[in-house]
């Protein structure tokens, strides 16, 4: 079996539908990953726990989505020496998704949380990418393409358009 | 020596000036308390023991300020028993208090903090000698001479201003 | 018949279904409550008298809930030495919560409000199930267990992804 | 002496200089009027007493400034059947004024807040002339002018920038 | 036929369903009102000539509404010399009626308009109520009777829910 | 003499310091202006005067600056067929700002307002400019000419900080 | 084939139901002109070679539409030396929309977006038409013509009201 | 001489204080860097030309700040198939740093911006240590010793306070 190099963590089950996105990706992109729940508030241990050991298991990027008073991707990293990066859900208990924000993007100096826009799953994936591609000129490769092929997607449509 | 009651934690020696007020608050309806820093981004570790050992030292009620992404009164709520009060704390990398706000306020189900107003350890103090009224008499007659002078307080500078 | 610890007020029948999700963990938890409107715009004396007379008749926390310019959480805070516990709630007539939210949160220095999240009653419930633990440790224990259920029910959901 | 028709009242002696610019217009008019303390926080029964009174004493307008979690002026307005003036005001406990303005504002239906400005005093003040204006066409008659004054000024000032 | 004291104003007829209340209100209070269309953008000549004739037709109180950059409740008080009652309206144009309060209720020194809730029609009908109880003393009778019906109408809920 | 073609007024001489960098620019361009001071709110006639005689005098363009519950430019907007550039200024008695931006911006469909940065008088200015370009190939060429320069300046900032 | 003067753009297709408003307006006024896709983020060269272009083209307005962290509009004004139309939208990926306002309001000095309101496209369209009324009499009586026909309907609808 | 592996890039000089935080960290760390002004607006091309050879010239990480209308980060990330950490400036021209962040942070799918705090140049420095530990055992271990030191520090001011 492939070890992941990508875990991704989520507050609740009911993150699960946004979170999976930044799966797929990786999947696209074919970088071996995890996905489970990690709650701070409700599994505090299990939190510790993970952060301090996934650098040790071989993780190299942790995407940690969570809603309202988001502070796993913060406690994430502050355990843990990996880069984190965080999605803020707008998930029910969130206002307009601006606690969601605040709580991930706002981390002190010493402390940092790569941010992506609300929902931002997707990005999340391709931010790790990104990440891992730093010194892997394949994936490096694979991300010039997908980056062509979302400017071939546009101009197709202006294409139609025109017709 | 008196095993304080009431414990308040703050993410940083900067936050001291506004959380002294708290403790200004308990000594004046003589609690006893400790104030200590307890920074959940810096000091994880020491986050997880304080908290998980807080109620087996005699503390009934904590006492936590942060600014920012202010992760501490959640964390401390997550893992302890004890009710935790959250001071959201305007410091100079927060956003006129609405990341401290959020981040301490807008917690999930399952996992309470007492958000007080931005700033606001004075009250955090008042809420925690309330709190210990519940069940000792002689504290809530003190918390209702309390509410007496700030009431003669009031009274005495509007006879000054009608004179 | 077993006189009631906690008094959870409204302001409106519409705010029932967000405040009955407090007085279901009191019932989770076997502590008395009493559950009724208090309308501080449109019952202004009937508030007076209940905020006076609560922690004679037995009461020890209060839990009140408002939407828009939430004024019930603060009065009841201003006129009963008992700690207060304020739910902001996203009332037809509110902006978004963030009427709510401010007008309890924001108290000033004296009279404190314990606030919980945007439609929290549930943290509210818990909240005052924390309070009262101060002096009984059956309670406590009972918090404990509270915390360890939560954290089972997600391992519980971690196992079955895992399978 | 002359019986005040305007009571001008605000939350604590800090509001003051703020407030005042409410009683210079009142004098400016020629309107009687008072002006007091009255803190819905520290002296709930003072309110109580002053609301439910005020009409019976001849006073015809209430002019409340507050600020933060901003009370006095829709709990004025609940208990008095008199027209109130609601000023927000950007005290030091509040969060760049929208605590106050919304907890001011944001009054359920069946009670209304005349609300004005943020540190608005001075329009309180005309409104309350314009209210009173309301039946006294010698007072309608200084409004006009007054309005016909803020005209000339400007035109005054075109004047001396165009030479 | 009954000369109107109380003239309801708005910028489109799409706001009409809100506005309604204001007239609702007047109908109940029996105080004669008319209702109409004044759009200060696409007939600002019909605004001015409204604003200045509207106390020499022996109007009293204007309550004008109006959404996004609501401009109508201002213009009218920087031209009439009556009190003016501000409606913010949430229309489809408006950022979750934020503009809309702030364009109304942020006036500058010299011009007040008496602002009331986000959609709060009836409250201004309210007030419109009130201003004209100054003087009135049959009207004022009425406001105690409706704040009592209001505070009856609360009780009888109580008594039904104790049932 | 020759005719201005673009005119800049402001609700009150406090304006004037801001508006004065628009004025600037049309100096540098070379594009004859006029400045003034024009007050929705306390000299309503001039502006209803101002703005329906603008385009008649041979003015192009309108550049309005407001702060607060900023009626002017819209206003200008709804009576003059020009096109008016508002710039919403953070004034003494704005709420940071937010209230003149949305006064501004949000303006109903029917009545365009060119809405620029916060305190943005320069680019009024720039954008007054290149709206005359239109069918002035030589302004046209002067606008190329400032972008250039703008350019130059920071590659010499650049080439400084390199040696 | 005409050629056509304004160019209205957008990032996505999903932005073209707003952005189709801007043309309907542009028919109207028998202004001719082009649509279509340019995304600042999935093909930045396209918007490059857009904005360098379109003057030489004989373009002369741009209107740009983008949600989110909306960059087209202020990108096309780096480029390009003709007046740029924003249109903020509030697209799927967006927050209330208050991202795409200050995404593209927010603009430095040097380089003006002509802002609108929040889809705000058929503003857009008719800031064109003025724009090109500039030195095109025979636009501008139109654009009078438009006014009037505006103030007509809401005239035509009070009559309605009335009878 | 060392190639950089980070380059640090900013829309004007004026926010060279702040970015250099991220420069400092770097130094700190050992990791060759370059910083340089590269504005959107004003160099648009410069941009491009930076953001499409970057990649090539060895450059792993870019790092991004800028301030209201911050275009910088997204549009390097469009072009460049790098990992870009944005940084949000709290400059002169921006409203509290709000429109800075959403500018930056709200970025559509497919192009990932990693957002930090405002004016938080110190986390970006930090973050692009982390991303250049992927594959860097070495820089790992340092980022694991950074993380001591910061735990270290606060440890002995809790030591010094305890004495």
């Amino acid at each position: 079996m492939v070890k992941p190099l990508v875990s991704i963590i989520m507050g609740s089950d009911s993150d699960m539908s946004v979170m999976n996105q930044a799966a797929e990706i990786l999947k696209e992109f074919k970088v071996p990953y995890e996905i489970t729940i990690v709650s701070a508030h409700r599994t505090p241990k299990r939190l510790y726990d993970f952060a301090e050991n996934a650098h040790k298991r071989g993780i190299q990027v942790i995407i940690a989505g969570a809603g309202g008073s988001a502070h796993l991707p913060g406690m994430a990293a502050a355990i843990s020496p990996l880069p984190v990066i965080g999605v803020p859900i707008k998930s029910s208990n969130s206002i307009d998704g601006w606690d969601s924000i605040l709580s991930i993007l706002q981390m002190p100096g010493g402390i940092p949380v790569a941010t992506v826009a609300l929902n931002g799953a997707k990005n999340a994936g391709l931010l790790a990418v990104q990440i891992l591609s730093v010194g892997d000129l394949q994936l490096r490769k694979k991300m010039l393409d997908y980056k062509d092929k979302m400017n071939s997607e546009v101009m197709d449509k202006i294409k139609k358009m025109n017709e």
